[in-house]
């Protein structure tokens, strides 16, 4: 019998990684080629596409392609349009779910990075069998996927599930790409620990400021777990304020479980802890000690070509 | 042909307020008793069943009885029940539906009222075939009600959407009947512009202190409109939060639209002026100018029974 596979292509901003994922989430086969070698989307897509059709040759017609999905940054899934992407090269609005239906026949599935791991996790990862829980990713920002009802939530525009945007009513937030000030992810990823470790050096130990010029999130892990005073800080204030806010969510969606993914959520005990402590204190009664704090359940490698692929796999499953 | 008719029955700590509901959301019947007088739930359901089926006799049989939907305070979609309602005197938990449902032996759906009223609002008001929406209550408390793709989120325990117990993240938060500190409807409620208005008063007047001790919500309305400086103050930090928060919102669901119900939405413009402006300067820019703030289309009186007719007249329109 024919066996059923799914392409899974992440497009980031410096790299485009895919790959064929069959229905227990084994990825049969994986590519990475470089986005920015492609100024015009649909020269991607061919090669893509090539390298797909290729595999496929190559596994002797014992599988056949099941459908396309793709994470993008603002990827809409109700168009299966990138728009206005600020870390692409490619402007405007790229109908890619078509450039890859025209091309390769079946059904193709397009949403942002968020919410294609967010799917990847209920699919393929601690999620399973869930049907209400938050997917949180800390990277370089802060991006999340919300499932209601066993259904990710779009929204009306296609735009849901942007907490790295929701704004702490700080009177001076922080200064946020998107123009605003004080959005959670100016605090909570791996950028915002950085700023909230050299604030505490500037403001506790200006003699310090230089030769911390340069530090990184995965610096600040390392000395914390050396025991560092001023990284363990860090941490504790980026874990309150997280679980602060997760606390908030709650009231939403009234969650069973919610998931750390992503470079931060790797610092594990680090950031798991402020974050759990932080955040049950600060639960309304009725959800008290009832939802867990879980790390993601994928392979950080795996996450983006699992995440995609499974927004097919949710529908042919 | 015989006709279906819907009993809705809002149950509120001073009243139980019940009618028939027929398909177009005309309220046929409508009885409102006091709650307690009835100490034991079941002689409640033993009067509410007696009145609609006398009601039913007096329409000749050219109605039948299609369903029972229920609005109550901390109830529960899941299991049917009113789980330890702080404002009844019914302690512990009441399987309200399931008392219903034996006794008229038609399918009995109950929510908490906000849901309730949530959903009246999407089958029979202004949210009419909007699939993704924010219900706003602003009474003694703030309530609330989400709906993602054309569904009412009950989340994984059928408490999602309690907005009310968002936390401000202002650093002494005013005491929320909750326990806890900064809670949104401490602020954006009845209650909380009469608190607002009190402090100004203390602060900035002294000597109006005493004179403005028993000041309601309805006073401060009223103040406003002939131009008193503190009230319209107030509604301006009450309408100044409230907006912030509902900023926020968006990036959860991304709703097509919000409606604003109760009490403090009465005061139209009062409130909705300062909720809009402070709404559309704290949107992320992809949000901005897509989402309407309404005012509920539910006539107060004929809310709660509408809303909670609309549990069932949603699952058999």
């Amino acid at each position: 019998m024919i066996q059923k596979l799914v392409a899974g292509i992440d497009i980031g901003g410096t790299n485009t990684t895919f790959g064929l994922v069959d229905e227990a989430g084994k990825i049969l086969y994986k590519e990475t080629i470089f986005t920015e070698h492609f100024p015009i989307p649909e020269d991607l897509v061919a090669v893509v596409v090539e390298h797909i059709n290729k595999a496929l040759i190559q596994f002797e017609n014992k599988y056949e392609l099941a459908g396309v999905g793709i994470g993008a940054p603002n990827g809409n899934y109700f168009n299966g349009c990138i728009v206005f992407a600020p870390n692409l090269k490619w402007k405007g609005i790229v109908p890619l779910a078509k450039l890859f239906e025209d091309k390769l026949k079946v059904k193709t599935i397009l949403t942002n990075d968020a919410n294609a791991a967010a799917m990847g996790e209920m699919i393929f990862g601690g999620a399973k069998g869930m049907k209400d829980f938050i997917f949180i990713t800390l990277g370089t920002g802060l991006g999340s996927g919300i499932v209601v009802n066993g259904e990710m939530v779009y929204g009306h525009d296609g735009f849901a599930g942007e907490l790295g945007h929701i704004t702490i009513l700080f009177p001076d937030g922080r200064q946020c790409g998107c123009g605003r000030r004080g959005c959670l992810e100016t605090y909570c990823s791996a950028t915002g620990i950085v700023t909230t470790y050299k604030e505490f050096i500037r403001r506790s130990f200006p003699e310090l400021v230089k030769e911390n010029e340069n530090i990184t999130a995965k610096d600040i892990c390392e000395k914390a777990r050396d025991g560092d005073f001023v990284s363990l800080t860090a941490f504790k204030m980026t874990g309150d304020l997280l679980g602060r806010v997760l606390a908030n969510s709650v009231a939403y969606t009234s969650p069973q479980a919610i998931f750390l993914f992503g470079g931060l959520a790797n610092a594990g005990y680090l950031i798991f802890e402020p974050t759990r402590e932080s955040f049950e204190e600060n639960l309304l009664n009725i959800y008290k000690n009832k939802i867990n704090i879980f790390p993601s359940q994928l392979k950080e490698n795996d996450a983006a070509i699992l995440g995609a692929a499974s927004l097919i796999w949710k529908e042919i499953k």
